[in-house]
């Protein structure tokens, strides 16, 4: 998450970012935003319990004012060391990294981070569900990739291999992720048919 | 989390709080980190990956300075809408606040707040492991209680029913967990009991 502009419009916005309903285009909203409307629309609806995890910040300095919130004056981003997304579906555990990406024909694998694969292998160890949703933004087409395929890539990279997962290798391994109306990344249906 | 004098002691520690293996008494530590310090065992035991939340922060304005890292110059601490630790244990998903208290007799239902319950309502019916983690600290006893038998007492207390969960109730419904050498507070050992 970046603040490009260096500003959040209010302080007083504390509404979850998935909130802004407004909005129905498909255009314009980012992947990390369009994941919070769904899961906001999963949880209402009782379908599953997904959040997306805060920004980790180091706090260096903190204000404590006289009547009045404590104010963070001093902080830096830092790296995750997990993935961005997690819950909980059918009792079983879900965790997933949502990427986009402006290339038509592969996904740069300098979108994910070491530490990000060790969780994620991890994640699998213990039997979790755990993938990656990558959005071809010009193509306007999402896919749900288990991390297990991402892996293969990823690990090949360092022994020659390419720096991007090819397109059609997404397309084949991963499955393709409808709009829907209300849940805008409907992930839910990839699950089902990739899981249960 | 909070940062009492306002300081954190070095913004190159980026090391994660859990990560202070020196101390090694059980006096003197907060719950939080002895959970840490646990999670860390377990995730390079290859038990169970659980990680605690970051805390959540509202940014109100960031410092973009030539060659060097982007400064957070103005953020609040939010609420946080769920509880603070998730992960997978066996394929299954585990979440649970953790609380400590002075008291003796009774745990304050005070320590939880409304939205925490919703979402441990939430994580039960999408038959996740859910539960509380109470420490009484002048007792050195530290207890995992299903959030179901938590939850009763959180009701009952809006139809006249009494603002904290008796000491001996926790004892009898919920499971003592084990100070361990590496996982200080071993709650899988309650885990295990509870629900495998």
């Amino acid at each position: 998450m970046n603040y490009p502009n260096g500003k959040r419009s209010s302080i007083q916005n504390n509404a979850p970012r998935g909130k802004k309903k407004t909005d129905f285009s498909n255009r314009g909203m980012s992947l990390e935003e369009d994941i919070n409307v769904t899961n906001e629309y999963y949880l209402q609806a009782g379908v599953a319990v997904v959040h997306k995890k805060p920004t980790p910040v180091q706090i260096v300095q903190v204000d404590y004012p006289k009547r009045s919130a404590a104010v963070i004056k001093e902080a830096y981003f830092k790296q995750a060391s997990t993935t961005d997304f997690n819950g909980v579906y059918r009792g079983k555990y879900i965790d997933f990294e949502a990427k986009e990406t402006k290339n038509k024909t592969s996904f740069p694998l300098s979108n994910v981070h070491q530490h990000q694969v060790d969780h994620m292998k991890s994640v699998q160890e213990h039997g979790g569900l755990c993938f990656m949703i990558i959005r071809f933004t010009p193509l306007d087409e999402t896919y749900l990739l288990p991390s297990s395929s991402m892996i293969l890539y990823w690990e090949d990279q360092w022994n020659g291999g390419r720096k991007s997962i090819p397109y059609p290798y997404i397309v084949k391994e991963g499955i393709q992720i409808p709009f829907h109306y209300q849940a805008r990344v409907n992930y839910i249906t990839a699950i089902d048919k990739l899981y249960f």
